[in-house]
């Protein structure tokens, strides 16, 4: 039995108690992943940042706000998992300070001091057991396949799946998947049910049946 | 005939393609308003960011993405509505630049430099026509009432609705109606339909009646 986790969803920094820095992933990829995952008879269990959209109800879903929650949670749940999927967009940057009330508008600018969060797959893929295995997401604007193969490295991932910003908030997807050795291993473009299916099988065969028919 | 815009839910400001600011209104209480506006035979406009949320299918819907949008579409619309109902949450802070690729992460802080957008309810508020009205919302974490007030003015509302952080992305609000005079005018509590009903009872008896009465 593999069990999976997946991350899925953006996550939210708050400024104040009600301005905070965010972005527009809706959690369907993760959700789709899910769905595929569990298609294949694995165990899943899903960290989710706030999103509209439901989860295959097979799967085990934990509810999150921060990235520092993310991590809490994926923190707890890797260890009793086989491999996670990175699918969440988490914030990366949050507020040095965050204000209490709600800041005032004064007519000056607003210096806002962002520092990075902790990265939640490079904290989950760079330490985990030799039977575990780590996919990372990387949505990149420019320069794409370079930055993801060096996130790869980076994030101790065995592979990395790259998608576009028009990913965002859409019902469809293209994507390559990447090796540690930085060659390109699948693509896909459509739903991103069907997407979700390809990512799975690639995981399927390169991550999950080689290490079980390890004795 | 009477015919109110209604602005709603949050705006999203962007940092660079996949990042930005906002907040977690969810367009529930402007639904609710336009509901409620609809029931009594008016005509209602809604100008909504980014929401989940279905309207009223007898409202004219148009949706927006940042704060300069919303003000853009609420120009156009303003001069042909009797009044404005300002329930969105608009973000009301922007980054002075906006990055064409997604921001690097390079371990160091990040400096973001953040001005004010235009106020959408103070621009239309104080440029109104005689015959035109404008309410306003305020959400406040302190000193309430005061600071709705001051908004008031500030803005030239006629009405300034009051309610917490608590209201966000909630089911149920708890308001209370200021007037111009500075007196509590009618309060409500329970689901944001209900509470809706009575913002348009308040608006109703204090703002179109005597208007449309006067010859």
């Amino acid at each position: 039995m593999t069990r999976i986790l997946i991350t899925s969803g953006p996550t939210r920094q708050f400024i104040d108690p009600v301005r905070y820095i965010s972005n527009a992933s809706s959690g369907q990829m993760g959700s789709c992943l899910a769905g595929a995952a569990l298609e294949l008879g694995h165990q899943v269990v899903v960290v989710s940042g706030p999103v509209q959209i439901d989860y295959p109800s097979d799967a085990e879903l934990i509810r999150v706000v921060s990235t520092e929650e993310m991590l809490e949670a994926c923190r707890d749940y890797y260890p009793l998992c086989d491999g996670l999927i990175g699918a969440a967009a988490p914030c990366d940057y949050r507020p040095v300070e965050v204000a209490n009330h709600k800041i005032r508008k004064t007519g000056q600018a607003l210096d806002l001091k962002l520092i990075e969060t902790e990265d939640v797959v490079a904290t989950l893929g760079c330490s985990k057991q030799p039977h575990q295995w780590t996919v990372g997401f990387a949505l990149e604007t420019e320069d794409a396949r370079f930055r993801a193969l060096t996130k790869l490295i980076r994030k101790c991932c065995d592979l990395v799946v790259i998608n576009g910003v028009e990913a965002i908030d859409s019902s469809e997807n293209s994507i390559e998947i990447i090796s540690d050795s930085g060659q390109v291993v699948a693509t896909a473009t459509g739903t991103k049910a069907s997407v979700a299916r390809q990512v799975l099988a690639t995981i399927e065969q390169r991550l999950i049946v080689p290490k079980s028919s390890t004795p």
